[in-house]
């Protein structure tokens, strides 16, 4: 794509715009807005512009839609798929200034809020009127919600209480040329037009600019139990899963871990007080969620009594407090820990959830015929598995092209088991040409045609999504 | 717009695909599909055509789209917005030989059919194998479920459960050019790409065919518990709604009921048992499910309790299988019962639930100024109500043009509330002159565009969400 290069005068239009906090063009700005969570990655923008109001939005839209310059936007570049990388330089908006609560409204149990906000942040403001908002992906603690929102990103309580895209009900945005838009109305049911909300959920920031966010919440849980339960074999915990949905239970989360995953991230959060006995394969990390303690205490002896039905050590109860927030620590460290230990890839697969023992058959074979080995963990109970392909001693040019072909390989077969490549980390760049796997040509003719609609110039998030 | 007639030619071709049971251009056939449960319209199709097979459906529309013959889809015929009206004439495509189970998927919860299969008859099929299917519209015994899809049904538990768009995880859709594909994956959390299935739930029928359904399932839920509470003053009613909400309980259904609405149905279904004082305004029907008996009459009593802080008179609890049919019946016949006793027209107002009090006001008020008489009830916990405006002692001339005024002033009353202008009815044809109050230009522009986009002539559902 042949865009604009920015000048001085680009500049001193972003300069005489009013509402922006910050027009950067320092080293320093443009190098921490080059990468983000996905592997190592890095592409260096030409400006950061920290907008604060929507007017201001809009203004920049309007001017780069005139001079075809590319605008990425960007949340707390905490993505796995390179969602927020300028792969065209241009400019990068930088959403953190648009943090805050507009309204709590406790009486529809509804919540608009700026998409800059960090989800940790969100959750425990509603948490505080009684409420909850449930999506809690691993980075919650830095991750921002507008970026959620762009990924329809999940988490470990999707299982019960569903993804991103199941609690947003409406969406101000920004559109390429610089008009502000709602996409739907603050309503529990719709029925009126065509859903562009659910078109901007999980689009990836390629058709509009998220600057208002409303959200559905539930009443507060006040309970919960959380177990860890060993198994010997890996595909014996996959299979525990579906039976334990196929027994009636539906837990608040259904977490897998291979061992390398939790020794790893063991090892990484330097945790004590869990003990992994050589002959473990993997972990399941159950939590059940409720407000009647003892409902919750029968779910979970009954949940007991179904994974000791495999070849299982002791299962771990959390006690406590601390003991369940060191459990959830390291799972959510997993990846972290992960990559710290080596350069690797992340596949975020995800399949019906009884098809889980054979996609980690697969993965394992797989690893065997191209030469790498993977760490797999995810949210076992929505089907969807991270498979981490580690580095390790592999050549570079093993890693760069025969490992191609595997991922390749392993992406079809997550089709035929009526699966798709990603769960819940999005296509962004890293997985944009293994679109055809998942894809046929009208289907992606139909989406570009969409992108096209909503971004005519293709300046907004461009080199995403769609292989080049 | 200008599309084809229809001639001898047409109708041979027609009669040349294979897979198709019937071609019928009788008047009775053409009659029987000229009208919907929408008020009392007629617009006559010309040839009736009821494809088998999804090579089927897909030879009939390369076909209409090469000689620009417009398509409407038809399920039950069901439809409360004249979605299924062939106002163009053409092509009828019922899709009633569409009726199979292609796979109950018991390890994955998950179901695949086809449209034409009736709600209640899935739901039947998913729950003698301990599931659940909950999206439950008041016509679930004669509608089917590729209409539920195509509107984006709700029903009486949406408020617990969600609607039907929450229930679809992949659709497979002839387009307008005849070519099939599908919309995603089947899979409980999908960020590949944008989100096709959610823009074709809800759409109308004006995007493509529906031909394949896959729904996702929860395991069956075993009890119920359901009261009938009489209000003094309706308004009173609807505040009860919303302090049950925020008081932390979330029962499965929470449906309103203003007194004509209830009286009528009870004449309408000849029910009795049931006392209705003169001093009594409005019913509200709560049901709490789960699979702890303890719990649900805990919360039942709660609830009872709290409905006791407004003027009420004795709770009706349903202590027997015949007597909860009983008041279920009640409240689904209500449409019926109206329909019945007068002509009307109904809006199927949505708002943020809390504002359902100040809605009910206003509709009343909207009444005395412009002289009509409504009936409302519906899905309070939603924010859902169905305003049934009855024709009366209206003269012809007041019924069709200034009413149509005061409609406009409802709806732009509904938006000023947050709200929407269809909750689970859809746009069709009677709400499409409406749209500009729910959206504006840019809006309505960019839902055109997607229309074009799928359908560049223009065949498929002519007439339809979009004003002329």
């Amino acid at each position: 794509m042949a865009f604009k290069k920015i000048t001085a005068a680009d500049i001193a239009f972003f300069q005489s715009v009013q509402g922006i906090k910050a027009v950067q063009t320092d080293a320093e700005a443009l190098e921490n807005c080059s990468s983000d969570e996905t592997e190592d990655l890095h592409y260096l923008p030409e400006v950061v512009i920290q907008p604060q109001t929507v007017a201001a939005i809009s203004a920049i839209m309007a001017y780069c839609h005139e001079h075809n310059i590319p605008v990425t936007p960007r949340g707390a570049g905490t993505g796995l798929s390179g969602g927020a990388l300028p792969v065209y330089g241009g400019v990068v908006l930088d959403m953190r200034a648009f943090n805050k609560l507009i309204a709590l409204d406790t009486r529809n149990l509804q919540v608009t809020v700026e998409p800059g906000m960090i989800t940790q942040e969100l959750q425990d403001l509603v948490k505080a009127a009684g409420l909850f908002y449930p999506p809690d992906p691993a980075s919650k603690g830095s991750c921002f919600i507008g970026g959620n929102v762009a990924e329809n990103s999940g988490g470990p309580r999707a299982v019960k209480y569903g993804v991103v895209k199941d609690y947003v009900l409406n969406l101000e945005i920004v559109l390429p040329d610089g008009e502000v838009m709602w996409t739907g109305a603050n309503v529990l049911k719709n029925a009126t037009g065509y859903n562009l909300t659910q078109l901007i959920v999980g689009s990836e920031g390629t058709l509009g600019i998220i600057t208002k966010i409303v959200l559905r919440l539930i009443p507060a849980v006040q309970h919960d139990v959380l177990m860890l339960v060993p198994f010997r074999k890996a595909v014996a915990a996959c299979e525990a899963v579906n039976t334990i949905f196929m027994a009636g239970y539906t837990p608040s989360a259904m977490e897998f871990m291979e061992r390398d995953a939790l020794e790893w991230s063991m090892q990484y959060t330097q945790a004590t007080g869990i003990s992994l006995p050589d002959d473990i394969e993997a972990h399941l990390l159950i939590e059940v969620d409720g407000n009647n303690m003892d409902v919750l205490y029968k779910d979970m002896e009954a949940i007991a009594a179904i994974v000791q039905r495999f070849d299982i050590d002791d299962i771990l109860f959390a006690d406590t407090h601390e003991q369940k927030q060191m459990l959830w620590t390291l799972r959510r460290k997993v990846g972290e820990a992960v990559k710290s230990n080596s350069i690797y890839k992340e596949e975020d697969t995800v399949v019906p959830r009884a098809e889980l023992p054979e996609l980690l058959s697969i993965i394992k074979e797989l690893g065997r015929e191209y030469g790498f080995q993977s760490v797999c963990y995810g949210h076992a109970g929505d089907g969807n598995l991270h498979v981490n392909i580690v580095k390790g001693s592999m050549s570079d040019e093993d890693w760069n092209n025969k490992l191609t072909d595997g991922i390749r390989q392993l992406f079809a077969e997550v089709v035929r088991l009526g699966g798709t490549i990603s769960g819940e980390h999005g296509i962004g760049l890293v997985q944009k040409n293994y679109m055809d796997i998942a894809f046929n040509n009208r289907q992606l003719q139909i989406m570009r045609s969409i992108k096209q609609l909503f971004d005519p110039k293709g300046i907004l998030n461009p080199g995403k999504i769609f292989a080049d």
